[in-house]
């Protein structure tokens, strides 16, 4: 995949100095030119750079959200403490009133929550790509952005689907290089065989990843066995949709052959624990086992219908306790691991030059504040960042060089919060 | 038992007017005169009151911690990603090297840290009675001080521990409204049979509660098994132990009996998921279990040693996500019931005049901050507290009718986060 990273005109931009900032393990100072971390050494001298006294911050790489449904930030709190079936049918019944406006300013909130919460990209599956891109190039912050394919078998609304998903990529080559642009399919149970197979044509010559709901739920192994007579995973095999552009949110209910079949073709998993556990699809995420095989393992949020926000430092806390809990085991997910599934993992699924506090990467990095009682004592930063902390210790965050939060102001932010609470209001307004 | 609630000083305080503040599903506002909720309506007039403009905030009583070890603070992130036993005994090689500055700074940190997360009174097992409440005084928040008996079978040291929890006691007669005292046993396994009748005895003759770590490993109910011939739970009820008086931590391995005992006896239970997921001691809590047979459920984060943080918000969304998962049904664990085990069920169990936002209640309100991406949507906003919001949403704490913590700012703050960390550089340094 050949991916728009680098932003030529960001080169032109000022330079920003991280001083005495805790990164990698050490103080030092990261100097960021355009949208690249330029250098990091013990002392830089810049004397045309922005200086960020860093000396209570550390430097993390920006979370990279894997699987989330941006624009249902507007579903959040709609709708709780219910069983999948009658929540759903209640989720879907807002998503038909959702409008370009609601569209809009949903994908706005979450942008901005993602920035509170230092996220600098995330894979979104939905609709309304332009809008989308437009919410990002606003905000600052990448996105992955597609057109969700969903035909439930009907031949006639597939090749629909195709058309948009076509015009969409159409579109999406107009965008800035904050924005990426994907293959979507609902799920093997929604998209039909044909589109499956096209999906995977389409994506291999266009070189784009394809991003699917895989294994969420035990009922959805069941009737795959049914109607199939194999796993959803082995089902996507056998249409040739496996490979490593595939980013497989929740790969839950796997078997020994899917987790080896994820492996050698080099998938990406995205764990959504706290989705999981919410509406009680399940917890058993086979972590070590999809890394063991060689799958790339990442995190994402899910939407807010389910999970109710997009924070990933909290997801990952979740991941972490998790792991430690069913497996029975309290070194299980060390924290070296945890801090690469949520950003370095998710880079390299993406083809994304991020993920790592590094000379010659993009300068997506998230500015803790350790000044606080999360760190305090601090023997260990990144036991604290992942079990003490909650995001509000996200003190700045940078993204493609350029300053989205400052001391956890956003520009604009009580005006998305207004539109987005009346937006919030007109939507239920019209479903009761 | 009767425990000093009222401070008749405080009504000499000037008045306090929550003005169109969101509390028990609408708005109105709220006058704290003295140390108590002296009216709630929809429109109240106090010319003395000091007006606090809540048209963005919600009230909500404070939360109560109701297992914690405070000074353990000291310990966060000393070690992680640890198996039980040599984790344990790390641990017990920092603590002892805990002196009384750092027993003091470590109370102060954890103090601070329960302010910024919205508790007002904590149940405390650990030493150093006098310190504890001189932090609490301070900081203007309650706490259920003890001192531990832990005598491993060790007659001498037996002797010892009671008369170090009488002498405790007596030094309790002299403390302020805010402070409460508690027989605390570490557990069947660590303190001899004589010194859990006497427990029994002493807290029955004083009107006291009992603090006591119960069931919370399978290897502890086996063990009892092999040594005892009956689970931890029916070994407490053949000392004579169990009663309405006492406070079970963890409450994790229980049998259909011992939920039986509990709610016949009318024990106070408390869950502690974090602690229980980090150290994989289990997560099958039976909250509907225990309440079902008439035993009353409460929330801890236990210590920092263990959980990381103090955090109660944080721990009512992960009680709430387990018990969905593992019960396999999203109906379980419905907003309606965590709201009362955070406060309510607490302030029950420590006859605390307290737990909820009602006329002649204690004054112990938390202000939530609803102006945030966490609220918006604001659809339901109990979901949005506990699902979506994290602890940064404590905007305002009010302790006692006394304000502690104003827009996220608490008196002497930076004071204790400096000491503190001093103090952690010390203790480590003594451990190398």
């Amino acid at each position: 995949m050949k991916l728009k990273n680098y932003n030529y005109i960001a080169l032109l931009m000022n330079e920003i100095l991280l001083q005495n900032v805790y990164a990698c393990g050490k103080r030092c100072d990261i100097l960021v030119r355009g949208n690249l971390i330029a250098k990091i050494a013990d002392k830089i001298e810049a004397p045309a750079a922005e200086v960020i006294d860093c000396s209570r911050m550390a430097a993390i790489p920006g979370f990279i959200n894997m699987h989330t449904h941006a624009a249902m930030t507007m579903t959040r709190s709609a709708k709780e403490d219910m069983t999948l079936m009658p929540w759903l049918q209640y989720i879907w019944k807002i998503e038909a009133q959702i409008d370009e406006e609601i569209l809009y300013w949903g994908n706005k909130l979450a942008c901005l929550e993602m920035i509170k919460t230092g996220t600098t990209c995330y894979n979104d599956m939905y609709w309304g790509v332009g809008i989308a891109a437009r919410a990002c190039d606003e905000m600052g912050i990448r996105g992955v952005h597609s057109y969700c394919m969903l035909d439930n078998g009907d031949m006639v609304k597939a090749e629909k689907e195709r058309k948009a998903l076509v015009r969409a990529f159409e579109e999406s080559k107009s965008f800035s290089s904050l924005n990426m642009f994907e293959v979507a399919v609902h799920a093997p149970y929604t998209v039909c065989a044909d589109n499956m197979r096209w999906a995977a044509m389409f994506a291999e010559e266009n070189d784009l990843p394809i991003h699917i709901h895989l294994s969420e739920t035990e009922q959805e192994v069941k009737d795959a066995q049914k109607n199939w007579g194999c796993s959803p995973v082995e089902y996507c095999e056998s249409l040739g949709l496996l490979s490593d552009r595939v980013i497989a949110a929740h790969s839950l209910w796997l078997s020994p052959h899917d987790i080896e079949l994820m492996g050698a073709y080099g998938v990406t998993a995205v764990h959504n624990i706290n989705s999981n556990l919410k509406i009680a699809s399940g917890y058993k995420f086979p972590m070590d086992e999809l890394m063991a095989a060689g799958a790339n393992v990442t995190l994402g949020t899910d939407g807010c219908g389910s999970s109710n926000n997009l924070d990933m430092l909290e997801a990952l806390k979740t991941a972490a306790l998790l792991q430690k809990a069913w497996r029975n085991n309290p070194e299980a997910a060390p924290l070296s691991t945890l801090l690469k599934i949520g950003s370095e993992n998710a880079a390299k699924a993406l083809k994304l030059n991020a993920g790592k506090i590094e000379e010659g990467r993009l300068a997506d990095i998230v500015l803790i504040d350790m000044n606080n009682v999360w760190f305090t004592p601090n023997y260990n930063f990144e036991a604290n960042l992942v079990y003490s902390a909650n995001s509000s210790c996200v003190d700045t965050v940078i993204c493609d060089g350029r300053i989205v939060m400052r001391g956890r102001k956003v520009e604009g932010e009580q005006e998305i919060l207004d539109n987005a609470a009346a937006c919030g209001e007109r939507l239920m307004s019209r479903i009761k």
